[in-house]
């Protein structure tokens, strides 16, 4: 247990004292906080913290951390989640047939860089297969018509749940996930949009952004609701174009934005540095 | 003479032989390119360009440019601008109550950036006046209700045309400009739009870029068109923001870009870079 | 004392139990946290906090902190100050012949931008004169040659020792001051270095840049010690160019540059962000 | 024939008609021009070009362009070279220990991005060669030691020969390459340098940028030339970076940008748009 830590992410309504309960309440435990990070939403007067310490020399087992914490978490009517970042999270791939995004998440799998373990990637295409097993994964195919769509879906959510999948990328997946789906993995679905959203929401945004003549385009990772294109966003970035860029220029300028911002959404996603709060987020960089 | 160049602007169906042309107009009469630049749009199979030539040693008086180029204009059924960068573009400002764009505009002014005359401040507040007189320069005011909107509109137009206004520029002004002024200056009034059009058009875009959550906000600098921020957008920027940033600092962060943004803008237009096709532009920096 | 807060900025080395041990000390006295940011170098083993609480409602009068706070102070060898965001700081800033930062500054204090109040602007030439009393500032003019530079530079800081001056703008002043001077204002003292150091550190960084044939250019805000370009670094930005920007083009887009970052640095040094270290800095954003 | 275009890349002193000659030429012999670009270096006084044209239906054949383009390049001393857009280019990658830049190359080719055909991955070391392989193409392992160096570098040069490498791409490779080999390859070999240079050129940028405290790093493509980090600058990005980042943060961040910033320099010179002049690019985008 020598380099794990322990990550409190919580929020509740902001009150004195918060830090000073909160941070004793480690302290007091023998604890020793690496990261404490805290917002208060003036407008919202809610208080948001992430607090992160080592577990060597705590005084509580991890398993025994939630009930000793607990009489804050009632006091603060507190909503919180704790991490350990020894645990490697179980991810599964969402794909159709770009595959930038994909192909550059595997990359990063193959340098160590991902903190979570590609379980599956799954697609309503073969495109991928090939590419995907030559990097020792599996690989599932669920074609999806208008017929099918809800029997594939259904079929896809039990093979997730068979793996134990703690978390979701939709690495440009083009079908629109149902709520049925959604609710069994809240803000754990990470999609990439290929704009700045909310500029350019639903279909083709490189047409639209051509067709518009911006001179800026963007793309934008955030969580998967019910509302299309508008869950909690949680990174953005940008590329400059000009009038010389066709429709098939955006493109590719695009996806090398798409590829960054989706590996920094997922990276924030796995250090344990969001809170969703309403339709935003909270991002502890 | 000695030092004026020529800028030619045009733009025509596309066509083999075209650069060739218009640059042996220019070589035949002894002219020197200093700069040449085209464009060519394979989806509307458009061809455009940019040149620029030094009058000196140019076999052609001024005046006689436009008759001698007249046959390629008709060959060809060019869309043409002629300038002369000696001629100082004569220009007013509107604005309201917001003074930063108006600041950097009479600083760049003040520090001889501006390749325009500043004739005139115009606005529906008193709030410039004092700064503005300060630098020496005519303030006018025209409160607008309701219902004196468009007299008010109409004398601010007989005012413009008085004093052979070449240029608008809208520094923040908010009242909406109607069809009947704008066909007056097709092309001729820049604004500046404190978001990333076309995200958060309309009213309020640093509140609307604090609820959505987005992580960059932008600034948009455009000709002014009937629809509503919908014109040919000429320059583009953006900031990083993050949860920590309430509407204040989201002013504040943007207000720094749109004075950048609209410069911009505005100095791509006095220079004679910018080429209007459709509801898109053609900038060649 | 409704709204003033209370900012302690202090860093000492890495020790368990700190943020507890300082938000209790502030919570005890029936504070109210707002801001708590905190940050542990791993490398150098050190603990940098600054924290900013509400008076109103604290069981301590101003001057009584610094007591109740110094057992704390001793036990940990802690190095730290404390503001209150009602005092604002007298500035003077010096300038030479360019004169964008010093205008750029002189509009955010007229925009109400800035949390401090311009007592003198300070010059070795006259060019700046007219601008500065035009916005009702006094102006102080001290040429400088080779033989009276000590002298002059030694009633400089008598002037702004009598004027109770906090905090020094090198707003494009191209003399270097000694380390004589700089002693009585240590990290109190900010330089706009017009190139992204350490790149183009010394002489005319446009000319370097044009000459290295970069495709980027930057600016720096930055604490100035003995060792000239070398002090701590608070802000720095970049701008884009290419093969098409003359010299006189890489000033004027550095130009908006330096405005922009010399802002930033004042800022954050003005609302208490930023805590020194060696060479560097910790801005707490 | 059909879809292939010509491009043309010269310079020669500046002179008055030389667009009109140019376009001229391909005008006469029935070419459509699909793009120009020139640029004039006034302190230089220097003409650049590049013109690229559609063969189909062009009066020359591919192989007689060169001798009737020769009267134009004797009466203006011009410097020129030619390509044609369907000769694929053959690349060698070289490559020691870190693999990002190389997957990312790999990564582009199978989706077929890149321009050019990989024809061998050289290393220094052993750890590549699964990778390279999996991807079905040729790994060469030329270890170095102090003794074998200028041997290895003479085999790894034959090697290049016997292939006919036509470019060679630096993606992380920690060898200095000598004077004997560059000059088989003037501005035919792309580094990637991890740092803005001129700033941290030489070893460990990451740990320099860390120690200045700089709060922007960036990567720079460039030629390779005998002056170690100086050769002509192709490619820049940057990317902030804050006292919160560790080494291994900086290394991180910056390896995305290396991935970048090397892929865009290549593209430039698959694309046939630089002309090095001196110890700079003219890089028509």
């Amino acid at each position: 247990m020598s380099d794990v830590n322990a990550i409190l992410l919580l929020s509740c309504a902001d009150s004195k004292g918060l830090v000073a309960k909160i941070s004793d309440f480690i302290f007091r435990h023998n604890g020793n906080i690496v990261h404490a990070d805290q917002h208060t939403s003036k407008a919202e007067k809610r208080f948001f913290m992430r607090v992160e310490w080592e577990l060597n020399g705590f005084a509580l087992g991890r398993e025994e951390i939630p009930a000793a914490f607990l009489p804050l978490v009632k006091q603060y009517k507190m909503k919180w989640d704790l991490h350990f970042n020894d645990y490697v999270p179980r991810m599964a791939i969402f794909v159709s047939r770009h595959m930038h995004c994909l192909h550059d998440l595997l990359l990063r799998r193959h340098m160590d860089e991902l903190a979570a373990k590609v379980v599956a990637v799954i697609s309503n295409h073969e495109d991928g297969r090939e590419l995907v097993e030559q990097f020792g994964l599996q690989y599932f195919y669920f074609p999806i018509t208008e017929q099918n769509k809800r029997k594939q879906e259904k079929k896809a959510l039990e093979l997730l749940r068979e793996m134990k999948i703690d978390l979701v990328v939709l690495a440009r997946y083009m079908q629109i996930l149902s709520g049925d789906f959604l609710k069994y993995y809240p803000n754990k679905i990470i999609n990439i949009h290929h704009s700045f959203l909310p500029a350019f929401a639903g279909r083709n945004p490189y047409q639209q952004a051509y067709d518009r003549g911006v001179k800026i385009i963007g793309a934008t990772g955030h969580y998967v609701t019910e509302q299309l294109d508008e869950g909690p966003i949680i990174a953005q970035d940008v590329v400059k174009i000009s009038h010389r860029d066709a429709v098939s220029d955006i493109q590719r300028k695009s996806k090398d934005l798409e590829r960054i911002v989706l590996a920094r959404a997922l990276r924030l996603h796995l250090d344990h540095r969001i809170l969703v709060y309403g339709s935003k987020t909270i991002v502890f960089e």
